[in-house]
């Protein structure tokens, strides 16, 4: 089975990373990490709820890790949140 | 000690928020739970961090729980993601 699939979390539809999920557990992944920073992690959030309400029957979230990330910008160094989605098969 | 400190994250600006959880940990309480919905999440996931990261040096995040919640609104019935995140002294 394939391990580490991430699907990253930004401005498009939340259904565009939805079916992402899906697909992976679809194609037989075990786990799918959701991640996403700054505003993007509602949509993050979102998208773990979707899937699992909709269209994942034996899956469940296995951890929700949050944590702050250093981005260089033109302007200097700033802060990110981020959060990072596991899901797994039960 | 005061139990069962919760902080509702919506549209202020962040440090507002952090101000509130700082202020419960000060007045003596063990554990505080940052709560949010929909867009307001990624505040709450920037409260938690800020407040952990520059503020409280012997609390810890405990648990991140996250949920679908069904609301109300003039259109009927929709759902909405929300997100718990629990502060505890370490």
């Amino acid at each position: 089975m394939i391990k580490d699939n991430t699907v990253f979390v930004g401005n498009k539809p939340v259904m565009n990373y939805v079916l992402a999920v899906v697909t992976q557990f679809n194609n037989g992944a075990d786990e799918v990490s959701i991640k996403a920073r700054g505003k993007a992690i509602s949509r993050a959030v979102d998208t773990a709820e979707i899937a699992l309400n909709r269209f994942l029957e034996d899956v469940a979230k296995k951890e929700i890790v949050t944590s702050t990330e250093i981005i260089d910008t033109e302007s200097g160094q700033t802060n990110v949140s981020s959060i990072e989605i596991l899901l797994a098969q039960r």
